[in-house]
């Protein structure tokens, strides 16, 4: 792109490299910004700033926190037995939004994928281990993507946890709820067959 | 949502404020900006904060520009005697990409919008009727969008313009090259009928 401007080619330049947003989208939002007030955009970029450099991660459960310890885990309204490990923030957020789980969580930071070279040692494994040490855990929920990384983390940290005496279980898989069966992919309908439960048990639950 | 973080949270909203950006999306992009380096993430923020108080419109075409007269209209070999009316920055840069215009161009910041209160006097309507003030104008040449509101804005502008001795012209309706007739709207297809040209003079330029 010709820009008329190495200011709004270097905003633009920055957006770009934003995950989903190309050059034309990003030029889009640095010129809304640019028809916004001056507060408002030193609003934006100060958030941002102030995000970055002031953000803490809870030194129990590893989540995003403005505290050293997250609300959730200095919570003793919470069952501090169960620990629901998951891929990151966002998965925090999806199961708090359920209102269906009140144990504490553990954020993995990521997913075991040789792939992106992505190995054990560099997500928050060590730490779960250390929390396992305290009596007080009685389970632990895999809550992870059901996909090949997904999988073959699960597998990972069931070998490093099995000998531990608590149980370990994973969130169900199956057909989604409203799902109608001819648009189900084959391999969710079949190993939702494979894996049936029985009927008085999956729906009075 | 449930964030963890109040800093979190603002940076989401901060986020969700740009167009075309919901909260799902800005939590995404918010997430992804906590990965990288704090150098890259304060580079962000900057650019942004130092493009809004910096920015200025060229005295002349009223494009955004670095400097007070922008590189288009401070250029000997651009044709002075051609303007091109456009609505922003963004119809600047794709009709630069085309490199079949060697004239300058007017930006108007905007096209007349009842519904959205945007009226003549929003645009930069008086610095072009000053520009044409100047003998040096042959042609006015209108390239604004093929809606309701870029038809509206010709049609005041033409008004306000006829009394010059100028050419005015505006840029080509009809079907797109390459385009199959199949696929061609109703309209488009009827007006690009009503509107045909020679043959000889369509396919010779």
């Amino acid at each position: 792109m010709n820009f008329s401007s190495k200011l709004l080619e270097d905003a633009v330049a920055e957006f770009a490299k934003l995950p989903g947003v190309g050059q034309k989208t990003a030029l889009r939002l640095v010129l809304h910004l640019l028809n916004q007030d001056k507060s408002d955009v030193e609003k934006f970029s100060a958030s941002i700033s102030k995000l970055r450099n002031e953000i803490q991660f809870c030194e129990v459960c590893l989540n995003i926190s403005d505290h050293t310890i997250c609300q959730i885990c200095a919570s003793p309204k919470r069952d501090h037995s169960v620990i629901c490990v998951v891929e990151d923030t966002r998965d925090v957020m999806a199961i708090e939004n359920t209102n269906q789980y009140n144990g504490v969580y553990h954020v993995l930071g990521g997913l075991i994928s040789p792939m992106d070279g992505i190995g054990p040692s560099d997500l928050q494994v060590d730490s779960l281990v250390e929390r396992l040490k305290n009596d007080e855990v009685k389970e632990i929920i895999f809550a992870l993507s059901a996909t090949m990384e997904g999988d073959t983390t699960i597998f990972y940290l069931h070998k490093r946890l099995k000998s531990f005496d608590i149980t370990i279980s994973t969130i169900a898989r199956g057909i989604a709820f409203g799902g109608e069966l001819e648009y189900v992919d084959e391999i969710t309908l079949g190993r939702s067959i494979t894996t049936r439960v029985p009927y008085t048990n999956s729906l009075s639950k």
